[in-house]
């Protein structure tokens, strides 16, 4: 056996027991409930593209496969099966371990199980794919939104763009506001509660993993439709409201990425079955705007003019 | 809609027509077929461990795509969707058109529908996830060998091997025998066909990814058996019969990789059976040794004392 099989069994062998088969075949083998659809994504992670080549291995480890849920809990799937492939310059088996560790913690939140993957050597590059179950016809998708809809934000924005800056030294944070956009940051929790809850009552969602105006643009570009916005109903994360007036600040509501909350469109009709799951999961449902005629997304500030956007997202390539 | 988008657009998104949804949401939807079991499968290519990074990128793209296809033909499943992640250094377009073509030539071979993906800017790294179908049950797996076993061989091995020793200049070829065996290395031909024909006849499958050894050593071991190999039955690949009494062809069959074979055990009573399957598949299956109680392979030469082997397979990490 090579060092790498036995890494792999070290440190991601775990029990699945919803899998026929996991981790040690040339395939995983699983049964798929009957009248449910599979739903698959797959996200791939890059030091110095997504994160720091130093990052605390344990968060790594739970972000890698975060990301990944909130894709899934972005289409009102129940995540349910994973694989993961690394590829490692080196085998630093304390990182291994506590890479392992976070994966595994956010794998027991969200009932997710490793049934494969793939070890090789190379520049850190952590790449997962992720299986969830959906009752047929129920997904949702991005190119169901309707004019008249409202659009809807989960939780707040900003937060982690915010403690992305604050890393990057191009914002200054006080020491409780630093701590909070920086967990936000490291540690998103991604909103499958929510999307299981928005089955047949949301048209169509999509999770903010760009920045806001990016991920509602997938939707408007896939439903053929335009949005109003008012900036004032945004939910900026706490620590950006003092500076709210800030171009910076704005800039992390809108466009600033690693949110992993969901941006959703409803008829009006289901604005008392939102407040209702907004109550029931503890968990701010803000209505920021609505589905008209067009095709892209206009800000409004309060006296209802339109906000000037320097970038709507995150682009690797830029 | 970022550059990144626009690319995967353009060079990645064909019609799934079997899928509910394919490329373009934050999951792809698609229904599992009664009775049928899912398998899944990942691989990860990266340049510099996988592949020269000067590959000319239309082979790239086939082999990204068959390494994964391979795994499932082992399992005896019919390969059908796949999801592709891809860290690129740059965006070059040539490259990328280049390799999609060679994807997609692999996927139109196998009948595989491409139903989601990633782009990202890294290091080049290439990650596949693959899905298949197989009936419940039905799967031919590592861990089913059992003593008494015949042990086989499809096609022939070493070649892979052989061309990439010369490719670094450890080998020297004739111009014909180096055009075969890069090509095999280049353009492997996983051996679905063959896994489909298997199912109910072998016992336990794997393919010859890391070398003939090694994989072998995975049944063994997840079968907790032994087997007895007569190297002269090893069907060599007709570049290495020449020279097949040097120590370096004997490493290229049995520890070479990139072979992309099927090795599989079935009981005496299938040979028959497994013929009429090599002549209806016009594909050499060798019978190469048997199962026995133990733990490991021993490897006899024509005297049937035991061959000196320096080493099982290829390790990333060594």
């Amino acid at each position: 056996m090579t060092p790498e099989f036995s890494l792999i069994e070290r440190f991601f062998t775990r029990p699945a027991p919803s899998a026929t088969l996991g981790v040690g075949d040339d395939a995983a083998l699983f049964a798929v409930s009957p009248g449910m659809e599979l739903a698959v994504s797959t996200d791939m992670l890059v030091a110095g593209t997504h994160f720091f080549p130093d990052v605390d291995p344990r968060k790594l480890g739970w972000k890698t496969l975060a990301v990944n849920v909130s894709d899934l809990a972005a289409m009102g799937a129940q995540p349910k099966w994973a694989t993961l492939s690394l590829a490692l310059p080196e085998i630093d088996e304390i990182w291994l371990g506590a890479f392992a560790e976070g994966f595994f913690q956010c794998a027991n939140q969200y009932g997710v199980e490793l049934i494969g993957g793939d070890t090789t050597r190379g520049p850190l590059n952590l790449s997962v794919t992720i299986f969830g179950e959906v009752p047929r016809g129920q997904a949702l998708r991005r190119d169901r939104a309707e004019v008249g809809d409202d659009v809807w934000v989960s939780g707040t924005l900003g937060g982690p763009a915010l403690g992305l800056a604050a890393l990057q030294s191009r914002a200054s944070l006080e020491n409780d506001a630093l701590q909070q956009c920086v967990q936000a940051l490291e540690q998103p929790w991604p909103r499958v509660e929510l999307g299981l809850a928005l089955r047949g009552i949301a048209h169509a969602a999509i999770d903010i993993s760009d920045g806001f105006l990016a991920d509602l643009g997938h939707i408007l570009e896939r439903s053929r439709v335009g949005a109003n916005i008012e900036f004032d109903a945004l939910p900026a994360h706490a620590a950006l409201v003092p500076k709210i007036g800030s171009s910076q600040i704005k800039q992390c509501v809108l466009a600033g990425g690693d949110d992993y909350e969901l941006c959703f469109t409803a008829p009006a009709g289901q604005r008392e079955a939102i407040s209702a799951i907004a109550t029931q999961l503890g968990l701010g449902l803000s209505r920021v705007g609505c589905i008209v005629p067009g095709d892209s997304a206009l800000v409004l500030d309060a006296s209802g003019n339109p906000l000037s956007i320097e970038r709507t997202g995150y682009d690797h390539f830029a």
